[in-house]
């Protein structure tokens, strides 16, 4: 951490920033339109909005112990005398996002209650039990326990996505024609966003080092959370307009 | 408290920061969802806010007390000379939670309104006297002393949840079929979270000490009114849903 150049520090405080930009504006353009879709998926709405709220929350607490961790005397970087960066709130926040974006989407896919209730459980619990399994690896500076954590970690991962990417493509027939490419643009979103995860964790065991790693790890992660919670979000909220659409019930109707 | 180690300082600020994102989610989740349920449950809902919402206020404090306590200096744990964790914010927070959890469980049961009112005031008043008899006890770092307090604050906390325990199966069956599998285990949920508090109190007692004692007691605490209060919030939503759908009076038709 401590061969960090000026300039990949300041970078890196960028992205931190532009999380926090993105995340706030999600969080608002989500909560102010929940209206705009109809009673049912309102819950849906509201959780995407939850999300990026929590991670909004996080990347505020990143951010101000990234710029504590370090401070520049004379154009050059120190690390400073008391803090040290804090990367565990990355993992308290996917602990709490992660399973509430499987939530979203399986509210939006408007399925049977029991089925609702079945896969947010099931799902919900492996995103959970894979977080956890990622984060000892995560701390870790040495290589074979980072991949040791890492595959372990990657059997909830493929099992949900596996789960998502069949299970969404199975209940394309079922949405009304006019949410079935933004459902299947949702199913890839999801595969495209959720594999920069676990190929992020590796950049520090592909040789990657020092300053060059920690810019290349935090620099991703923040790439992947606006897609994966920012641009999904607003992507659950078109489906749950255009279905809305369709069952004819608009916020309006619902409301009036 | 000051044989903390950076690792237990570390996890113990993390814990408090979970406890802040989940406050602060519960809260935004249940007031903007408000409107789903039924015009009579709408109450119990703001108020399953209202103590997420205080809690997530005193999370912030306790987080900032517990930053402003220490400092890392050159990877080593400091005392600072200018702060001291400061635990009553916690016993300030119950005494206003604790009374209106234990209301917003009476207004979702749905109850007459002289029962309302009285179990209100009667558990409301017990659990006002269960927390000021605890904190005598919480600041004193003499076994007799905590020992002699917690069997006094035991008094009231028994009777709660006996009254809750026994009072909540008597009216499961006046519930509508499909709250009652909710209701269940919002019973069970208060009986286990809540035993949580007074097993965390005694781990001083039990030859837990110095850092890995407030480790203990500050994560046990964190951990039981993040289930107390924001998971036990959003199945009161829950059961408030259920009950609005079997009344078959939505949220729109009471807004109509």
């Amino acid at each position: 951490m401590s061969e960090l150049t000026v300039g990949q520090y300041e970078l890196v405080g960028n992205f931190f920033s532009f999380a926090i930009a993105a995340m706030a504006a999600a969080t608002a353009f989500l909560w102010l339109n929940r209206s705009q879709v109809s009673k049912k998926f309102r819950p849906a709405i509201t959780i995407s909005g939850l999300v990026t709220f929590i991670a909004l929350y996080h990347y505020f607490r990143i951010y101000e112990s990234w710029t504590g961790a370090y401070t520049i005397v004379d154009g050059e970087l120190v690390e400073s005398a008391t803090g040290l960066f804090n990367n565990a709130y990355r993992y308290v926040d996917w602990l709490l996002t992660v399973p509430l974006l499987l939530i979203e989407l399986i509210l939006v896919m408007g399925l049977s209650k029991a089925a609702t209730v079945s896969k947010a459980v099931r799902l919900g619990g492996l995103a959970a039990i894979m977080v956890i399994l990622g984060y000892p690896g995560e701390i870790s500076d040495a290589s074979g326990t980072r991949w040791l954590w890492w595959s372990l970690s990657m059997i909830p991962f493929l099992w949900i996505v596996f789960e998502l990417f069949s299970g969404l493509k199975a209940s394309i027939a079922s949405q009304p024609e006019s949410a079935r490419g933004l459902v299947n643009s949702a199913r890839w979103l999801v595969i495209l966003s959720w594999a920069f995860y676990p190929i992020v964790f590796v950049f520090p065991m592909l040789g990657l080092s020092g300053g060059t790693a920690t810019t290349a790890v935090e620099v991703g992660y923040s790439i992947a959370d606006v897609v994966a919670k920012a641009v999904f979000g607003i992507l659950i909220y078109m489906i749950a307009v255009r279905k809305s659409e369709a069952d004819g019930s608009t916020g309006d109707a619902a409301t009036a």
